[in-house]
Parts: structure tokens; C-alpha cells; sequence
């Protein structure tokens, strides 16, 4: 592995390219699953491929494979990450990831030659859910998960279903299934920390442990509505003092239980909504995560009990639902072990850390063997145009993926 | 006075065809100022006019004034309330007003023939400014106070302005100088309280002593977006949290000063309102009122520093805008004393009390002499299709206008 290099100016030139497509007026990008600029950002990625020697083809949901393929037969050695972004995202959310695994396959075909065990860059083409809630649809397509019904049953704010969707791009809903894979030796993701632990520590790169366990409730309160005017304060059932006493609580809740738990509230809605009306009723999200199972029970338990609390000593009345739940899911111990290795050999300043955010690696870690490296990100900003990394932080996540996939393919 | 009778079924039957009028589907009535559903209840009350004998007329913007002409010159005594109503109002709220005045003036021509002094019952046609936020459009054509440039500058959720909804309905915006007047020497507002003071003390009518005054403000705190998996708790700067901490303060604040004292925050908006990012800005309105134009300032400067010192101790940035600003209204004290008298004298158990929400009458006695009656309210409901009171909780009140409009009339 000695003597690797990965060309600062190609990862930066490329990190530009793909983050000028759907660049929205009002800053950050826009690559929501199957709109044009989605499909321009992969135009983008195969050009590369295909500039690059490798095979280049997509599968029937639009997840895009560039193959370099083994001298030997047997299971893929996959990297990669997501093409689509969030609503006003940035530059390196899922496009670091394919940049990335296509940069260090590129420099070690240089350097190696052909490798014995086949090598694909995989761009995901759908993972962050900002179109469709289709919770990483190209992942599990690559799992053969999604269900017969989802084509139909999930719908964008325009009303338009994601197979609707699909057949407008050119894609047959039908031959879902087709894009499941079962020959997958090992994925290995690189990805931005999206959190502030690495920059703060000063850590050079992130070996993920566990992706964290998620469970998502949505809490409706409710009182009187009132006039603002005519009711004394003494007489009030106001659904949004209770919400705001909840909201407090969710939050001591989760600081009691100290890192890494952590529970937010993210979205409020507020009925009537009326300047001069006590609020009836106020709808809230609680999510709520931790890397270990039990400890994220017992968490959801505090947030819920205290809610309730509040809901009896101000006599409102509280609707508290889980809406989802998603159990933490360890990455591979074996793969965990060799980017542990290779980061000591490489003399690289990491961390083993627990990832709060879902990834594609998570997914797939449920079939495969999988990991997952993060660079830093900058005050940890993601979700937002103010996302970045200096591309010299993130050479050595690189420089790591490289040898990681060097060690398992040749 | 003696011997006069408020026709309990009549009153009754007037309630419920004016509450037929815009009624909603799902529940409460709909009656925004020049929709269809508006006129239609202006016909009503018309008709209702016409067949008593009143002479009926409207005026430049769509005021109803049905006129009982005196035996002598001078000006007018007036009585009655607003036509419109907010969205899923009840059937009380303003139509209340009407009836009783019309009720009232027909009982006293029954029984007492041609007045000396003209009589009008009043139906303003905007008051609650729910289709519009043109702040009792109605009393301020009547005051002459309507801007040269409100009529194209004020539109609605659809762009309509009211210049233009004006124009649908056959009025013409440059004539509504032509509903100003300076001929009224009375006006006798009867509404029901909105609030729960009349029940809850079991008194009959309400004698309103001063219109509160109202503050209007809007806060708007700035922290920062960050995702909800990867930020640990004690590494945000979260906007929602810091809003909680100040919808609290506010509510700690009005409670503090003590009734009359209310400060209410009715409408919350977050950003970018994710289930999983952390709030980066909410906007809330806050309403406060007193009946003391010193207890007021004194009430809102509170709430803005417990709102600022908030925002400091969570490292929040915010903004605190008094977006408007009316001092309390004190009614005709003559007049007052006049229904006092009259209310003693007619063996009713009465209450002086301030009014908590602004009515045509704060308005009109601007420039005239007012007073306002309230009735009770069940449970202090308003603004809702629950808004409800007996009528013989009301003829008492109607019996009392009555008595004041023969006293100033007759």
C-alpha cells in the first residue's frame, strides 16, 4: 500500500463539477430521485467512469455501477455512496462518497493494475428522502426489499407516485426486483461526518461503529382554543405553553442520558394559528436516537413519560405516537478491525465513533459486510450549503478507502 | 320604561336563520367580508329591516343602517354590531349585535310609536378582519379614516385586494369617503363577552368600562441548523428550545402583572421545520393587552427583556418587533353612567368590567360617544362554532339597550 497517492486536484475539480448540478437560486443544490438534475449528476458520474476505463451501467430503479472487473470470479468489492440531496443541500453529502471510491479505484488500477476481485463504484440513486419518503429506495433495491406496493403508494408533494416517477425517466417500475444483488463481498462508504466530533477533536478520520437506532414519535397536545383577549390567564388551557414545557423536557431528557443520546424536536404545527387565539392544539416531532438498543428504549420511555407528566399538570390532553423505529445496527466487526489496522499502518489520526445519521452502509450492512469512513465536516454543517470539508481533510479518508479496498480486492 | 318586552322567541328565531348564513361544512360559519355568504346575511337583516318598517339603506363600503326616523332633527342614536365573522365562527359574534339592536327598536316603536330622535341599527360589514386584515373596515369608512391607498394595498390569502372585492360586490373604492358621518350622537354596542367572566361570576350584562389596549409583536430567534442524528446535545444552538424557554417567560410575565393582564402567543412558525434537523429559526407572535396604557408598556417592555435574556443564555440571536400598538379605549362615561343607572333601576345584576377584545364600539367612540354591553358566554367560548348562549341569557342585555336607546330617543 506504500507509495498510494490520491491526487488532491482531481478529488477538488470533481467536488466542483458534480456540485454545480442543480445548484438552486437560493443557494445549496437540489437532486431530488428522478427530477433532470438528478439524472444530470449521473450523466456526470458515468462520463467519468467511462473516461476512466471502468464498466459503466445502471440498474432498474437508476442506481449506477462502474465496474472495474477482478481477474478472479466471486462477490464485489463495493464503494461508494448517494447521488440525490436534500432540498438546499451541499456539495459533499453522498457525491464525497462516489468521488471518493471512483478516485481511489482510479489510483490503484494506476498503481496495482488489474485486481483480482471485481471492483464497483456505486452511486445510490436515492438515499436522503427529499423527494419521496422512500427511505433509501436504492439501497433496497440492491436488497430486494421494496415492497410490490411503494411504487404506487409513495408520493411527492406534487402529488406524483415514485413509480410514476421512475416511468418518466425512463424506468419500469415492474423490474424492481431486478436491481437485487446478492454478490456483494464487502461496501465500504466514505462519507462527511455531518456532526462536529472530528474537526473538534482533531481527528483525520472517523471509523464508524454503529449507525445509530432512531425512533421517530409525533405528539399532538391538546386544550381550549380561547380569545387572547378575553380569557384570563388563570382560565387557559394553552396547548402551546404544554407544548413548550414538553419540548424543554425532551431535551433534559436526552442530556440526562448524556452522549451519544440525543432527541430533537424539529417540526411544530399550531392550531388555530390565530395571533389572538389560545392554541388548541399543537402537533410535534420527537426523534429521538442512541447507538445501543436498550438505552434508546429506556430513552423513548423519559421522553414519553415526561410528556405525559406535563400533559396531567396542565390538564391537556396528549396523543404520543411512535411513528417509526429503527434499531442501531452495528457495521462489520471484520472490516471495522482492518480500517482500524490500515489507519495505524497509514499513521493516521482516527477515531472509532458511532454514526447519528442513517447511511447507505446501513442498510446494506443488513445482507453485506459494510462499513462506513467519515471525514470531518466543517462546524459539522450538513443539510446546507454552508457544508464543506478542505479537500485536504479529506485525502486521508480517501487514502484509507484505498488501501482498505486494496487489501480486500487485490 | 316599564312595561317593555324583548320577544324571547323572536330573538331566538333571528339567531338561528342569521347563523344558517355561511355555514361551513365542517362546522362554524364563514361570512369574510364581501364573499357571497356576507351579502346573503346583509339580505337577511335587510329583509328583516324592510318588514319592520325601517328605512334601509347601505352605505359606500356595504354598512347596513335601517333607520327609524325621529320626530326632531339632531343626530342619530345608533346601535348594533359587525355582519361578518372569522372562519368556523359562531353564530353570536357580532349578528348578536344586529339583532338586538333591531329587536330592541321594534319593541320600543311597538310600545312607545315614533321616537323623537332617530334611531339606526347598525351593521357594520367588517370587524374581524378575517378575510381581510383591514382592522374594522366598516367603523373606520364610517370615521372617514380609510387610507387613499388601503383599498389596493390590502388583499387577501388568494392576492384579492379589497379594492377589487369591492368592486365584485358593486361597490366603488374611490367612494368610500361617502360613508363617513358626523351625525351620530350614540352608539350602543351589545355583544357577547368572549370571555368567561359573566358566567363564572353569574352576573346578567356586562357595563364595559375601557377597551383594552393591545400590543402586537412579533419574535423572531436565530440559532443554528444542525442534524439531529450527529449534533450532540450540549453543541446546539437550538432556535425551537430557546422559544420554548420564551413562549414560558412570556406567559410567567402576564401572570405576574395579574388580571387584566394577558400576553398570548398564538402562532409559531419553525425553519426549516425537518423532523431531523435542529431548528435554526422561529417566528412567534406575541399579543398582550391591558387595560392600562402604563400597565401595558410596562407588561410588553417585561416580556421583551425576559425574551432577550433568554436568547442570551442559550446563545440564540433574536429579533423583537412591535408590529402594532393600540392604547386602551375608555367608553363615554356618561354613557356608562347611564347604564348603570338604567341596569340598577331595571333590577339587573350587572358587572363593570373591561372588555379584553376590541369591538366597532372602541373604534366609533373614537369620535362619538359609545358603550358596550356584553352578554354572557358560555364557557367564555368564542371564534368557534361552540360560542353559545341561552337566550334568556341575552334578553337582559337586549332589555337594557332598549332602555338606553329610549332614554336617549324618546
Amino acid at each position: 500500500m506504500e507509495g498510494i497517492e490520491i491526487p488532491t486536484d482531481v478529488v477538488a475539480r470533481r467536488i466542483e463539477a458534480l456540485g454545480r448540478v442543480g445548484l438552486l437560486p437560493e443557494g445549496g443544490l437540489y437532486r431530488g430521485v428522478y427530477t433532470p438534475e438528478w439524472a444530470e449528476a449521473r450523466a456526470v458520474v458515468a462520463d467519468w467512469g467511462r473516461s476512466a476505463g471502468l464498466e459503466v451501467r445502471e440498474d432498474a430503479v437508476g442506481n449506477l455501477w462502474l465496474r472495474l472487473p477482478g481477474s478472479e470470479p466471486g462477490p464485489a468489492i463495493v464503494t461508494g455512496s448517494h447521488i440525490d440531496t436534500v432540498r438546499n443541500g451541499g456539495k459533499y453529502d453522498g457525491a464525497l462518497g462516489i468521488i471518493a471510491g471512483l478516485t481511489a479505484v482510479e489510483a490503484l488500477r494506476a498503481r496495482f493494475g488489474r485486481p483480482k476481485r471485481t471492483i464497483e463504484v456505486l452511486a445510490t440513486c436515492e438515499e436522503d428522502g427529499a423527494r419521496f419518503r422512500s427511505r433509501l429506495w436504492g439501497s433496497r433495491a440492491i436488497l430486494g426489499i421494496i415492497g410490490p406496493d411503494e411504487p404506487d403508494a409513495i408520493v411527492d408533494a406534487a402529488g406524483v407516485s415514485i413509480g410514476e416517477a421512475m416511468r418518466q425517466m425512463g424506468y419500469d417500475p415492474a423490474r424492481i426486483p431486478e436491481a437485487r444483488r446478492a454478490d456483494i463481498g464487502a461496501f465500504i462508504e466514505l462519507h462527511i461526518e455531518q456532526g462536529p466530533v472530528l474537526q473538534a477533536s482533531d481527528h483525520q478520520v472517523g471509523i464508524v461503529t454503529v449507525v445509530t437506532g432512531l425512533t421517530m414519535a409525533v405528539a399532538e397536545v391538546t386544550g381550549r382554543a380561547d380569545h387572547a383577549g378575553t380569557t384570563p390567564m388563570d382560565a387557559r388551557r394553552d396547548a402551546l405553553v404544554g407544548a413548550a414545557r414538553m419540548i424543554l423536557a425532551v431535551r433534559r431528557a436526552a442530556l440526562a442520558a448524556g452522549r451519544p443520546a440525543v432527541a430533537t424536536v424539529g417540526r411544530v404545527e399550531v392550531w388555530p394559528g390565530g395571533s389572538n387565539v389560545v392554541p388548541e392544539r399543537v402537533r410535534f416531532t420527537v426523534d429521538i436516537r442512541h447507538t445501543a438498543g436498550a438505552e434508546l428504549r429506556r430513552l423513548q420511555d423519559r421522553v414519553e413519560r415526561a410528556c405525559r407528566r406535563v400533559a396531567w399538570n396542565c390538564g391537556l390532553d396528549l396523543d404520543f405516537k411512535v411513528v417509526s423505529s429503527t434499531p442501531p445496527t452495528p457495521l462489520d466487526p471484520a472490516l471495522r478491525r482492518l480500517l482500524v489496522d490500515l489507519a495505524g499502518q497509514l499513521g493516521l489520526k482516527f477515531l472509532e465513533m458511532p454514526s447519528g445519521a442513517g447511511h447507505d452502509a446501513a442498510w446494506l450492512g443488513r445482507k453485506f459486510p459494510a462499513a462506513l469512513i467519515f471525514v470531518p465536516s466543517q462546524e459539522g454543517r450538513s443539510h446546507s450549503p454552508r457544508e464543506y470539508t478542505p479537500v485536504d481533510k479529506i485525502i486521508p479518508g480517501i487514502t484509507l478507502l484505498a488501501a482498505a479496498l486494496h487489501r480486500l480486492a487485490y
